[in-house]
């Protein structure tokens, strides 16, 4: 095994974690906050309580009223001068209405001079809501878009309209003060529309669109939610300035700023990976099968959120399958090695240790076994509790000459 | 459809296609060829009598002998000054030994001021053999390597020993003539000691890996078999200089200079692709996601050969499936698409123009039916008969601003 490869892998997915743990980065994203009048914090999601404890120690003075809405058993401890709800996830409750109503009381007539530090996470959709129609209709709705197949895309477009939150709607409510948002994505690309529903983002999709998926799927809606389909969704928001943190791209940039700290040449091929782990893995080992060869440290970096599809009953996810799925294609090679955080980790001896342990990588990956043939290498990488729901970044290392 | 990117990646498919071409390739590599002495021509494998007319169309004068040794049917008419002989493949029979036998005979006791120009392309592991042992014990040797799973790497090791011409003992047979081999390569990665069993080509096994081997598969060896595999393989070739042609490299090098010439930076990202098709497009697809947003013009190159793995009974090759697959992660994308020669073509419209003729994505991958989908949309990417067996490139191309 190449222990300096492995050493900086290492290094360098420990620091890409530290940089999107939701404490660290709500608090870098407050570095330049400095709003003149009052500020009102209003967190919602899964990471809510998470994110308002650590804006409210970062801010230099009390906030002015908070309201936190997350999911049942997420409120640790009391946090000064903010209220803390708990609601029903995925499915909307009495407790997600109650702390939504909450978030609009407080947010209600606010002047120019005001702020609304909006802490946004995943899970936001169904924590926070405020239905135009009734519950039970709401839920009717949602029933026949699944039915008949319409995609995600469809849906949105549809629920956003029914909703008095959703789609815009939060920042237009919070109006003319300012909103200043900060999106924990976990969606891979952060399309701002999508997560949580965008309570403060501008909405791409029109009434007109909503109407057609209507017909299209001949819904069966009331005459108040068929109203609801007439009435635009805010498409520019000028009082709203939004920060992304914790995103895959956030970890990739962290991971390529401390590839360049330990002088590796970081050279990121995507944010969104999507594809079948071990096939991942592959195409990563081609890569540093033909770029070995060329003297320099380079790092390349491939964030995302890869799949596995179980053929065998044995142990290992999907950043494992990918470290061991490239072994076969480093064998050899001296100056190389892929990781994953919390996944696995390969060189070019990762093939012969396997060899020499008895153990042929295409029956241990047609077992879905990735953990135990790692684990008998010392290929696997540990990096304890994260803290954080970000996704994968895998990193592919040449040392260089 | 976005005509400007189309047209682009068709333009550089088909450079790309030319580059590699057995003709012109043997043109560029002789294109320095100005030997003092007398030339003798030695062309083995299936693209020999191509190469051989090639290089004798191109030279100033007559060579002062020459041999051809390919597959039957594959010489087309006479080359003048050269002996061109027909054999078997994938099975050695009387063809290639008398051919083989012809090739020693004229390169025997050659001078040092003599040149072999050896012309060597895939297929020479059959077609150019002289057997140091029975040719039946041969076959049961090979048989038995493959019965007990020896790889491909314990395979050759063995049989180089058991042959006058494998495993750089042609060359050494040349000497102290110069040999000049040019070397249609088609084997990713350009392994000179696999290509043809590296005729002409320092072997890196030895006689110990080699007896082994025999050991660990307790192979059944006749005494004649047991000394050859004492006699160790030339590990150094003084009188050798190589040129690689017509590889994947080659072309993705081709592909890159032009997309340079139409304005493109070109990004490498491997000459050794061997994962499956579909994955590799979803790769290519999130990669192009990743950058679309740069305003520069990019091209991510990633040549090798993709495997398709059959779940379904329809019509499409591996490079169809790769770009039908993309299709999806570039749905929307505005200025992407990325393309195959002599295979398919997708961009940010496929996928809606998918939807509009009915067709499913997923459902045309579990078919294997990549042709008829990529038909409907006009996505086919035809370039005729290229003239070679080159393997593929894969193109993705980001338009700029």
């Amino acid at each position: 095994m190449n222990q300096k490869l492995r050493t900086d892998a290492e290094d360098i997915a420990r620091s890409a974690i530290e940089a999107v743990n939701p404490d660290e980065a709500v608090k870098r994203a407050l570095a330049d906050f400095a709003p003149q009048g009052r500020v009102f914090l209003v967190a919602v999601g899964k990471a809510a309580w998470q994110m308002a404890r650590a804006a409210v120690r970062e801010l230099p003075r009390p906030v002015d009223g908070g309201v936190v809405v997350t999911k049942y058993g997420h409120v640790l401890e009391e946090i000064p001068g903010v209220a803390c709800y708990e609601a029903g996830h995925p499915v909307p409750d009495e407790g997600s209405f109650r702390g939504t109503n909450a978030v609009l009381t407080l947010t209600k007539d606010l002047l120019p001079t005001d702020t609304v530090l909006f802490l946004l996470s995943g899970g936001g959709s169904a924590l926070f809501e405020q239905s135009l129609i009734l519950p039970e209709e709401l839920q009717s709705i949602t029933r026949q878009l699944l039915a008949c197949g319409a995609d995600i895309v469809e849906m949105n477009t549809v629920r956003k309209r029914l909703s008095g939150v959703k789609g815009g709607r939060f920042a237009l409510h919070c109006a003319p003060a300012r909103v200043e948002a900060v999106v924990l994505s976990d969606i891979l690309g952060d399309p701002l529309d999508m997560i949580a529903s965008g309570p403060a983002a501008a909405d791409p999709s029109t009434a007109e669109q909503a109407k057609a998926i209507a017909e299209k799927y001949a819904l069966k809606l009331s005459e108040a939610a068929r109203s609801c389909l007439e009435v635009e969704t805010p498409k520019v928001l000028d009082n709203v300035r939004t920060q992304i943190i914790g995103s895959v791209r956030e970890l990739c940039r962290a991971a390529a700023e401390r590839c360049r700290v330990l002088g590796y040449e970081p050279i990121l091929l995507t944010d969104r990976l999507d594809c079948e782990a071990r096939e991942a893995g592959r195409f990563l080992a081609s890569i540093l099968g033909a770029h070995a060869g060329e003297g320099k440290k380079l790092a390349f970096l491939a964030g995302g959120e890869t799949v596995v599809h179980l053929t065998g009953p044995g142990l290992g996810g999907r950043n494992q399958e990918l470290a061991l799925a490239a072994a076969p294609g480093l064998a050899g090679l001296s100056t190389d090695g892929p990781t994953d955080a919390a996944g696995g980790y390969a060189d070019g001896d990762t093939l012969a240790a396997l060899r020499a342990a008895g153990l042929n990588v295409h029956e241990v990956l047609a077992d879905n076994d990735a953990y135990h043939a790692l684990k008998a290498v010392n290929g696997l990488v540990r990096t304890g509790p994260t803290g954080t729901n970000v996704n994968d970044v895998s990193l592919a290392l040449i040392g260089g000459l």
